[in-house]
């Protein structure tokens, strides 16, 4: 370690986990597709590059699954038997993903082209909707060892998650939104799916009743903290880490938390900033700048950052009660802690 | 009935049962959606109006509920209890228009715009996606009454459905495909769900081991004849029985199953015809109705109208060991020879 550079945080053994048994796992079932769109839908998971050829690994941070086999060890089971349920979470994360950034027009992610900038988007809509359909049938395979209440819960997690795309689509439109319906949005958005993942870790470790409920609570708590550090990071973040262009939320005039936190609140920074937003033109350079120290100013920035770790203690709150091996509470406490404090 | 009027052909039952009971049901569920995703995807399956208004009916030929009601009755079961079936199938195969109509860019079906003309593309990827879950949910609640299997056959038929949608867009914009390759297509892109449709059907009646699979291939071999006789309507159909603009595959150089037949056969027509799809310019007017008759001189009408036929003879086979009420069986004749002479 060079002198200066801080210390990179340990990997709690679940990221360790899910970066070993994802990739083949994950490669076993999308090259069963047909080949267009095995190429495609392995391009966007970072499976296969742009030109088709297999990695040996697997893009992303893998968060959704790396929570899925550590609550599977929370409830008491093995994380091996758990991988069947990451698999759906991670393919149905990336569906969205994928057909998020055709709504969004976003051209880039993780420094590379998006499946539709790369593909199109006829053939990414497809993409989409395969890996949708896929995560059903990891889910439902004979040897997935998953009840057929998993099915129920992947699908409803769904509908949740296009009423908070839905939501996001229109904000971006209309008005700003209330910070509540922008919480709310949230919950759906990312909330839903990182309690899904964490719901299924638990039901495929066959965990006591109503402990799958739980870490569903526990887990979107966790998804709307998840979520507003990742939008403190679209702001504010380094480009080199996160992979997205600097101020890529505000150059996209995104009604983020922050920003909906400091347009609601009183103060000549808040109207400055909502002149900027309502004025015409690209918003770069200088204006970039000035729009971001004026989400600060009328405390937006602070806003997020605390609501972050009320919801974090929400997460705890719902596991207090139940009996989770030691080892697997320290780690998901060391997890959501580099959650909350990560740069990437 | 007026003299010179053909007597319009006798309602199957099943097709008044799917009349009857799956509206209601269908807008049981989308009335459960975020407002806004409700009024789309019950827009485009003819429950709510442009403004948002129900309307008490549904649009569509209900076709594919239709089969699964028929097909639970000649399981032995009773079609009210097939309903949550049929609500999936038919979720399932307006999530697929939706992303269609966006793929392929069509802003007209059923004589109204398309979601994606009418709400836009984003929304329009919201609303297929939201369906898709939709149908997962419907299928998995505990008041369903199918076994977990359901869900994996549902998802199986997406991949098939995706497989068969990708080769008809490549098709669309690569080299003339092999007949063959333009069959195999329309079994996943048409075939899988009707094959689906019919077997959940089965799966709802708690039908004898292996009756569902019979089923299936029944409805596979049936859904294909159907994508024939809807290529021919794409052509030579009459805009105002089936929705569609004259001559609309042709309009669109659509490479479907007659044009495919007829460009693959010798001859001066067949080259002819060819020219004409490779020239510049709209294909519209004069060079319309001579391509539809180049299609015809080609022999690309007459083959698929023999492989239609074909197609329905093996679909027979599959259930003809099957011990089948006799009036459920009669009336899939009917539904059957209907199909094969339909003008809409």
């Amino acid at each position: 370690m060079s002198i200066g550079t801080p210390a990179a945080p340990a990997v709690p053994r679940a990221v360790g986990d899910a970066r070993r048994l994802l990739p083949p796992a994950l490669a076993r079932w999308t090259d069963g597709l047909e080949p267009a769109l095995r190429d495609m839908c392995a391009y966007q998971m970072g499976l296969r590059d742009a030109h088709g050829r297999p990695t040996g690994t697997a893009a992303g941070k893998l968060l959704r699954p790396a929570f899925t086999l550590l609550c599977a060890r929370a409830a008491g089971g093995d994380p091996a038997a758990a991988v069947p349920a990451a698999v759906a979470v991670e393919f149905t994360h990336n569906a969205s993903l994928i057909h998020d950034d055709i709504m969004d027009g976003d051209r880039e992610r993780r420094h590379r082209p998006t499946v539709w900038a790369r593909y199109g988007v006829p053939m990414a809509v497809l993409a989409g909707d395969t890996l949708f359909g896929l995560a059903f049938e990891v889910l439902t395979a004979p040897d997935a060892g998953l009840p057929p209440d998993a099915c129920r819960h992947l699908a409803r997690t769904l509908r949740h998650l296009m009423a908070g795309q839905c939501h996001d689509l229109r904000f971006a439109e209309t008005e700003t939104p209330p910070i509540d319906a922008c919480l709310a949005m949230m919950e759906g958005k990312t909330g839903a799916l990182l309690g899904c993942a964490c719901r299924l870790g638990a039901l495929s470790a066959d965990a006591p009743a109503g402990w799958d409920e739980r870490f569903h609570e526990f887990g979107t708590h966790l998804g709307v903290a998840f979520q507003l550090v990742d939008d403190l990071l679209g702001i504010w973040g380094d480009p080199l880490l996160t992979g997205k262009p600097v101020g890529a939320d505000l150059r996209a005039r995104k009604r983020s938390a922050p920003v909906v936190a400091a347009l609601s609140a009183p103060g000549a920074a808040s109207g400055r900033l909502a002149r900027l937003y309502a004025a015409p033109g690209p918003l770069d350079g200088g204006a970039l700048e000035l729009a971001a120290a004026l989400v600060e100013e009328a405390g937006g920035r602070a806003f997020a950052a605390a609501e972050a770790r009320r919801r974090i203690d929400m997460a705890w709150e719902r596991l207090v009660s139940l009996d989770i091996p030691a080892d697997a509470r320290a780690e998901l406490e060391q997890l959501t802690a580099q959650l909350a404090d990560r740069r990437w």
